[in-house]
């Protein structure tokens, strides 16, 4: 006998059976639409790219996990490990046949040799948005309200923005010294949720010394209205300086479009929002769900103003989000929104004679034109093994035809949980039937 | 200034810019549409595998051309270069949790280092479907008839199926004591349409000898009707023993199933079909675009008798198909029956006052809920320009908000290409108007 390969996997990737793969297809479909609805257009580029690409300017944990190695001609390759930096050369290749402001969005699959102990996976889909060649808080906005949007339509329920400006964080750095210091602040803040206030604190006061720790505690740490929030965080990064400042106004410009759309309740300000990555500027945003704050953000991203810049002098700022499409999934599940679905078409017609299978086809083809998915079985084994088999797989219907002249005669429909029979029906009958039933 | 790394991709992969990344996404949405109304339900497998499972036994061509590395574990790997052989994997992985038969799709991206100097690319697209736990021929023909309206669900028009059975040529082989020989012989058969019947004689010739050559020539070149070509094959096959062979009695039971659906017009019995590849056991298959011979089969496939017999013990038959996407966009886009689509929304609203955005936006959910995709301009530019950039990006109108209380005044709608405006209409009327115009 032949030697076996044991079949297996690599750790921290995963196989998608039928009733997870339908899931996600049909969850990517919904958000598909609706970016579509807002005039975003898909994109897609290479799985491998150069090396040098897309590591840039290198940088630390990245390099470490990238998937990287030589192809046949010698070239130094490796697999994406996100979505933005296949962007911004997707942009500095392409900017003469893009027409700016340019929406597109990237949903596919990314790679990285994470630590699979802390339950991350090393293969993961990532779902990117960006509207790059406008500086105005009108996209600014429109990221926010197709967030919003987004995860309604996929039955995520009433979800909670919560926004900063990174800008306005940095003026208020700058206000108390420690402007330089800030990429270290806003990894340390960015923790908070996960550490909580006293080792926020702690870390703060080892870089900044206690008094400024306190005032930037301060500063994170003020709540309430938006208006109330805005107000307290002007004040915290203007000291005497009377009036508002430039990202101010973009905030309260941000409070007007949120009134005018009738969405002010889907969004908080939140000053200790900071994401840690360096490439932000602007705006930040991170969502959670009702009653699941513990999953964290399924859905974040920021404005930025030079996403190009490693591979073009045109300076193009752009702000974006990316959903958490495995975090989001196992979200709606914990919500029950989203409940398995059946992984098989719901109507099967069941097979008397094998050598009918044309005529069964047929029969078919009059029900897959009305929109009701339907099988075939192919061998004519005994009826209670068929509606055995029927049911494993998930239909919900079994169409018995006549063992002679089955396109002619009438059908019997077994309805599968109740194991109850109609019989004499017509096609039609049978389509009314399949289609009235919830 | 800092440094710029020149943006660019590896030969032989493809950035898929917004007007060609839709046309494939509306084709491969087709596509699912149809593989599910059969009750195909989809998987996804990693796109990294052990090396040891993707190369099996391993094999000349298929390991020259495979990216293979070590990844940060030392771990052997590569990308996977079909969705075959991750499919027998999965097949042996998961036996336990499927139901056979078990009707599996599977569209996703293969690696294959190709020469690109022939036009091939090293990342394309793969469309797999397969039944597999079922012998019968009801199985095979639901296969045909699944491409046949597929192709014709996407616009491919009225396709030619052409159809043989391998196990009838080796039958045929066996007669004439060629039967060992019958991999080289379906590799030089496997040709005939691209090198013609002098060289294949010849080829055969030196393999066989002239007069066994004459009468493999004579076998592949069987022609006419169905029943008359299948009458010559099973002549041919058996020799001086009268009847039929078991292969024939299949190929006489596809074409009644072919008459009893009315589709035996789309079908076409070629012994000279016989796929190169050597897994193929039963019905092999290929299918050519009317009008399009050039281009080659844009769907082709067979019957295996033991698919996962590398990775499990279990002997699984199956039947299945895989089509082409990238040849049969090439193909479409000649038949021009898959014109370039717009990148962009059909109706835009114009900026009128930058404060307004979030009135625009409330404006342009009223369009997306009516189901018109929706563009916002961002900027107040004079609205000339914001024409030229709405038709720059694809849009057909631009909706005009009046300047003070956008969501209670009457619109002006411009119809782009023809440079005319109406005017005082509400936003259903625009909606009307919108929806009612081809």
């Amino acid at each position: 006998m032949a030697d076996i390969i044991t079949p297996k996997i690599l750790k921290g990737f995963r196989d998608f059976l039928p009733g997870a793969e339908i899931k996600r297809r049909d969850l990517v479909e919904r958000i598909e639409k609706s970016f579509r609805s807002y005039g975003f257009v898909p994109i897609d580029t290479p799985v491998l790219e150069y090396a040098e690409i897309l590591l840039g300017k290198g940088g630390g944990e990245t390099e470490k996990q990238i998937y990287r190695f030589h192809d046949h001609g010698g070239r130094d390759v490796a697999l994406r490990f996100d979505l933005t930096v296949p962007f911004a050369r997707f942009l500095a290749e392409h900017r003469s046949e893009l027409t700016l402001p340019f929406k597109r969005y990237h949903i596919a699959k990314v790679w990285r040799g994470e630590n699979t102990q802390r339950g991350r996976y090393r293969e993961f889909t990532q779902c990117d948005f960006d509207i790059v060649g406008s500086d105005s808080p009108a996209a600014d906005f429109e990221i926010l309200l197709l967030m919003r949007d987004t995860l309604s339509a996929i039955g995520a329920g009433e979800v909670t923005i919560r926004l900063n400006h990174r800008g306005l964080f940095n003026r208020f750095l700058a206000k108390i010294n420690a402007g330089e210091k800030s990429p270290e602040i806003l990894r340390i803040v960015d923790k908070l949720a996960k550490i909580g206030r006293e080792e926020t604190g702690k870390l703060l006061g080892e870089l900044l010394g206690e008094a400024r720790a306190q005032t930037v505690l301060g500063y994170i740490e003020a709540h309430g209205s938006y208006e109330d929030t805005l107000r307290t965080m002007t004040r915290f990064a203007q000291g005497d300086t009377p009036g508002d400042t430039p990202e101010s106004d973009r905030l309260w410009m941000l409070r007007r479009f949120m009134e005018d759309t009738g969405t002010a309740a889907s969004f908080v300000l939140d000053p200790s929002i900071t994401r840690g990555l360096d490439y932000y500027t602007g705006v930040v945003y991170e969502t959670f769900l009702p009653g699941l704050p513990e999953i964290g953000s399924v859905c974040s991203g920021g404005r930025y103003d030079n996403l190009a810049g490693l591979y073009s002098r045109e300076k193009i700022p752009g702000v974006g989000s990316s959903i958490g499409l495995d975090r989001l999934i196992a979200a709606l599940e914990t919500l029950e929104k989203n409940t398995e679905k059946n992984t098989c078409a719901p109507l099967v017609i069941a097979c008397i004679r094998e050598e009918d299978a044309g005529a069964y086809q047929r029969l078919a083809g009059r029900f897959r034109e009305a929109g009701i998915a339907c099988e075939v079985f192919f061998e004519p084994k005994k009826l209670t093994q068929q509606f055995i088999l029927a049911e494993k797989k998930g239909a919900r219907w079994v169409a018995i035809p006549a063992g002679e002249a089955p396109l002619d005669s009438p059908l019997t429909l077994r309805k599968i949980a109740l194991r109850k029979d109609q019989e004499h029906l017509s096609w039609e009958e049978v389509a009314r039937i399949i289609q009235e039933t919830p």
